[in-house]
């Protein structure tokens, strides 16, 4: 699988109890490699951190102008959203705009993240659905798109229009002929590139210029609803969220299943993209954080970055018991470039 | 940290998407190493691992008998319980018969990972107490055996007669001094030791023989009980309560948190113990299950080991996406020892 650093450290009392490998990348919009830790050429299943890339052809079709999308469906489309009523609420809408509903998409059900809906829905006696699934988003772009195509009630096959035109997007995007598929959490296709080309693709979200009048007004469309509403790409308490709430008000960061993270950075033209070797979320956070922290764009102090790249571990008695850390040659002093 | 070997491997369609790595080592009660995969010398906390060291002062104090406690409460000293009623309610019962209550427990409120009791909990508006803590048995041993010393209301400081007598047993066990200790989850002391020591520790609990005869039976007591009620050391669903329901009825295994797990082979006289880097329980899970069917003591084709040793992974729609697998240079083919 190529080679890994340490990436983050979990600490209990004076002993390092776990460790936490990874790899990462900085890119330009030309592919260049502005830094990288670990081996960039290995292959990754980017998971819901190529959400915006699987976007672009819901733009590009000329189906999100047809139907009427806004910023906040834009953001949802990109969404690993936790299921609050916020996004369900909206997706619901969104489905039936479309003459769809629930029973329409193909994710599968899924219980909310957010413990309060989750909560509700027991109580009231009510099973959790496809709406709740936190990408029912991005499965709402893909019914937009397939209705815009005139497909049929499928859309999630490989071979099918709208993953082909994923496909397109992402090859394009990431600059590689895609390494194959893994079947995502949500069923649809994950298309597989290096991490290199991951980051790639997120340096040309960044910056677009080149790409034509066409992807190029896509991409920034669908980075600046990411930017508009954070609080829909993620939701309450979520990384994705805090981290774009306490930055600048122009990085995007994205994640994705087993460790994956990603950020676009737009005023520097950058794409970042990391991988955990073990799937690690507190790791890929962290990993994230540290990052994002030496490329000037978070405050190493604000307590949301703080959460992430230095969380203090409580145990269930609120006393502390020890915290996790970016790993020293991961995170050395000083800004990164 | 010591070296580490591949231990399990997560795939998701043809891709390889994530690698887990740990330590390994079986031993005799003569402290001797009988296999080892990677530095078995590197310390480690044992976590929850380590229960059934934690409650041989209980027996052999004299506590356990004056106060009449049976299997059960014994294999709830021993316990990672799940919260269920069938623990809770044996708590109460137990901490009522020592004059105490929930507000004794020194293990902080912790939600019940058995859904039907969390959300029973929720509708009905109460909240989860110290009694749903899965170490609440742990501490109910701690409060018995603190009571029989005659300690004030306290008995988590690491000084505290109770855990000297812990410390004292750790030590005595592994061989070793201990390396220090970590605060766990409940608030108690954690004490390290090497992973060896921790392995060496077990296999005295297997066979005590040589161990004088007041350690010898309360060996022999604590691992009867976990014997006999696999449902009161873990619940429904869980890891430790499967694999030993689904093995010959002899051999014990218990889970750590950050990605321990031990094994007590009483017919053997062996002990084993493994340590994940990154603290992960699917691949302590996995890596366990390996050791057990290459000790000739689980059958790689029960489906509760199965669903440890390679778990097919599904997504929230029921589709097969991947699976885990026991990494090759760690679970090579044919028997062990």
């Amino acid at each position: 699988m190529g080679s890994w650093v340490n990436v983050a450290e979990v600490w209990r009392g004076p002993f390092l109890e776990c460790v936490h490998r990874g790899r990462a990348v900085i890119c330009d919009s030309s592919g260049d490699v502005i830094a990288e830790w670990g081996d960039s050429s290995a292959v990754t299943l980017p998971r819901s951190s190529s959400k915006m890339l699987q976007a672009l052809p819901l733009i590009e079709s000329g189906a999100a102008a047809k139907f009427g999308l806004t910023a906040e469906h834009l953001a949802l489309s990109c969404a690993s959203h936790e299921g609050a009523q916020i996004h369900t609420d909206r997706v619901d809408k969104w489905l039936a705009e479309l003459g769809l509903g629930e029973r329409d998409l193909r994710c599968g059900p899924q219980e909310p993240r957010g413990c309060l809906e989750r909560d509700a829905l027991i109580c009231a006696g009510k099973a959790f659905d496809r709406t709740h699934n936190n990408c029912s988003g991005k499965h709402s772009g893909f019914l937009t798109l397939n209705k815009h195509l005139g497909g049929g009630s499928e859309y999630v096959e490989p071979d099918h229009p709208v993953q082909q035109a994923v496909l397109a997007a992402f090859e394009e995007m990431t600059g590689e002929t895609a390494a194959g598929f893994g079947i995502d959490g949500c069923s649809a296709p994950n298309f597989a590139s290096s991490l290199r080309g991951v980051a790639t693709a997120m340096a040309r979200m960044a910056n677009p210029a080149g790409l034509g009048a066409v992807r190029d007004a896509a991409a920034r469309d669908l980075v600046a609803a990411m930017k508009a509403h954070p609080d829909l790409v993620a939701g309450e308490g979520r990384a994705c969220t805090e981290l774009m709430n306490a930055m600048d008000g122009q990085t995007v960061v994205k994640t994705g299943a087993e460790g994956v993270f990603i950020a676009i950075l737009p005023e520097r033209g950058l794409g970042v993209a990391l991988k955990i070797e073990d799937g690690a979320t507190r790791a890929s956070e962290c990993a994230m954080a540290a990052l994002l922290v030496r490329l000037g764009v978070a405050d190493a102090n604000h307590p949301d970055v703080v959460k992430r790249l230095r969380p203090t571990q409580y145990n269930f008695a609120g006393l502390e018991v020890g915290s996790i850390q970016p790993a020293q040659e991961f995170f050395a002093d000083g800004a990164l470039i």
